[in-house]
């Protein structure tokens, strides 16, 4: 199955338009772009890297088809490119370098999650890919750590596939929702792709379909047994709570989807516990992001799990990420030119970097430094690692369990402050002594030359 | 290619644990489920339907494929469940029946924008997709129309690919943004695959690979002629334009992508006048949406396009909507049963539905009547039209410059009120006397009878 995400086709025009005119001025030098996002969102204290792996399974696969290449070169803007640059299109694959963060490292504004380096005509075409991928998953895991952080230890379970931006986003927010610290998600795809534990429970119209409440209570519960979870909430959440005592049917758990979640939680509880079912976990679910888990909890809610759909899959609250693949060298056969952007609101800084993080000496992440590629910080992570190395992955994928773990480790070594929900504090990082002398220096080379 | 919304594994483990329970029941009623917005989000006067080419390909080619039914067999959930099931899977297809609003029709909530009947397996577990590709697109064509009225008559191109949520969100937004109104997109396969016109300029890299701003202007210009546009903003806009003047490079376009772009576009157009650049179009981008284009048009910003991302491809303001997907009939052995569910603050109303629309003396849409399927209205449109009889479309796909089409004509008999951009007034939606009265009805056995 050939993935959407593994045509070079999946790319904005002008990095074909821009490809053309490096190549028809036979301007082949090769090219470093770092991937970043510019600030966190409001109410972020923290972002969680994400989606590293189908980034470079993109890049593994990039490749042009040939019915690709016709309909390109039917375009109206190429009418005067060479048929050389459609050739070179057809032979082209990624073999270009990458460093990038491991998922689940926690990032913040500015820092580079992934750098690019490879012929320039390459590392261009690469971006709208690699930010759509990258920063969605950033995105998505960061939201689900919000979420998991604030249901205190209970299961979170992703719901929003149906209010995903389409299947395939709705497929990798639940992928990204684990790395966040999800137990699962209720996406089968999902869970058969990428090894994310699948949860479900019944639907409203199971219940709907059968004369009597009850009935569909009992055939639910007869094949499911331990995995039952009973939705009671489709006429009247206490009455059905009634018809499960009366009926004897002591399922695992029952999910509330409407009405207060606070008050009908404590009377379920209370009734439950009364009949004996003390064993009969409480799951809800139905518009729930981390505020409202938090505020449901402080409350005394008795609530055992939680099923998040729409605000997690979506990140309703801040559903974009300012993601960004700034150039920063080009290696011609004069030597390295270091590049950078100085307009207003939107400068950068050139040259590779990478980002130094230091603890204090309780453990806790203290400060990271942005710093040129080549510093040395010897009592500091770094944390770009080189991944692919001439088009080739260095090591095999990752385990999905194994980088939710990871992030589970890296958000605990975070300042609590960092971690709140509401108004946290800004981490704190700062540019090397090093990177701004090379900025200074760029910057007025750009404004003498350009 | 095969796409991911093509796989029946892209859904909700609760519909396949359903799905078993009918199954293991020997419950194998027809069912209809209708799939309609529950309200429209702030600032929304209207919705403008999409995604149905998607949603259809989708029901045409549903299958489990080998390995997915091994992989559902494995499950621990289904442990209790006998193997005549997973044959059941193996070999189900989709042989309903469906309704649906034509794509590029205004629609308003509680409307049913499709109707599915098949039998209750097959319509469970197609829920997920259909909601995921029919929200979503539909979220995005509401958008764009929005978008393409701030405008007024400028083109409006779709530049959100690489902040979507993963390629495939982006390709489909690029279609839906053509849908709503706009002349394009940046995106290419979205060209490709769905006939959507391409657009695209320069980034800010490629003026930066030179050394002189004006060497990647002067290149690029060669090469692309009268689809050239020079981005001017890299590192001061007024200088660079001052170069192109000076250059005598008379580019069709340029682009403003930073800064204020009302004074900016000002002062640019003034210089290209006073240059004799009467021709040269000025292009603007940057976190644009309806209400900034609205805003800059006011002010009198000399903008002649927009090029619209963030914004336009996440639907930022209103990143999902409340779509659902709800049983509405079970056609046993012993008949049909209106079905409904009435808890709290989310009932819906029994019973196959037609939507029919009503326009005044002046031909504009006065209000809609949401009415059982089998009434007539002699003097109204009826939106609900047959699309699939037994698996099979009864019509082949629109082509997308007809949906486009049809979508602007129809938001164009839409009353002026509801169209505006903010504080819209709300269209006339109510429910006919007979569906009422099946409403009342049906709750009163449910109550009764549950």
């Amino acid at each position: 199955m050939k993935d959407h995400h593994s045509s070079a086709l999946f790319t904005d025009l002008y990095e074909l338009t821009m490809a053309a005119a490096y190549f028809e001025n036979h301007y082949a030098a090769d090219a470093s772009f770092e991937l970043f996002v510019r600030s966190l969102p409001k109410e972020r204290g923290f972002l969680l890297a994400a989606g590293l792996e189908q980034a470079l399974e993109y890049l593994e696969n990039l490749q042009f088809c040939e019915e690709e290449i016709e309909y390109l070169r039917g375009q109206p803007v190429f009418r005067n490119v060479s048929g050389a640059f459609f050739q070179h299109l057809a032979e082209l694959r990624f073999n270009g370098n990458v460093w990038a963060m491991p998922e689940g490292t926690p990032v913040f504004g500015e820092e580079p999650l992934l750098r690019v380096t490879a012929p320039i005509i390459q590392a261009q075409i690469v971006e709208t890919s690699l930010l759509s991928t990258l920063a969605f998953q950033t995105m998505i895991a960061s939201k689900a750590a919000r979420v998991v952080m604030a249901a205190e230890g209970r299961n979170v379970v992703e719901f929003g596939s149906r209010r995903a931006h389409g299947p395939q986003a709705g497929m990798l927010a639940a992928r990204a929702a684990y790395v966040g610290g999800c137990g699962g998600t209720s996406n089968v795809e999902a869970g058969h792709r990428f090894g994310v534990p699948i949860f479900g429970t019944m639907a409203h119209s199971f219940v709907m379909a059968y004369e009597r409440e009850e009935e569909a209570f009992r055939e639910f519960q007869r094949l499911f047994l331990d995995a039952s979870v009973l939705l009671v909430d489709t006429y009247d959440t206490l009455a059905a709570i009634d018809k499960i005592i009366r009926n004897d049917l002591r399922p695992p758990a029952v999910r509330l989807d409407s009405g207060d979640l606070l008050s009908l939680s404590k009377r379920v509880r209370q009734k439950l516990d009364q009949a004996g079912l003390n064993d009969t976990r409480i799951f809800a679910s139905g518009d729930l992001d981390e505020f409202t888990i938090a505020d449901l909890l402080a409350r005394g809610a008795k609530i055992d799990g939680f099923g998040v759909g729409t605000a997690l899959a979506t990140s309703k609250d801040a559903p974009a990420l300012g993601g960004v693949y700034k150039l920063v060298d080009v290696q011609s056969q004069r030597g390295i030119l270091y590049r950078a952007k100085f307009s207003e609101e939107k400068a950068t800084h050139p040259g590779p970097k990478q980002v130094f993080r230091f603890s204090g000496s309780d453990g806790v992440y203290a400060q990271d430094v942005i710093a040129r590629a080549n510093e040395d910080h010897a009592d500091a992570i770094a944390l770009l690692r080189p991944v692919m190395r001439g088009g080739k992955r260095i090591e095999p994928a990752v385990r999905i369990q194994d980088i939710q773990l990871r992030a589970r480790e890296e958000l605990a070594k975070l300042p609590l402050g960092c971690r709140r929900l509401r108004e946290p504090e800004p981490y704190r990082v700062s540019f090397s002594q090093q990177l701004q002398e090379l900025s200074a220096t760029v910057r007025q080379q750009v404004l003498n030359g350009a």
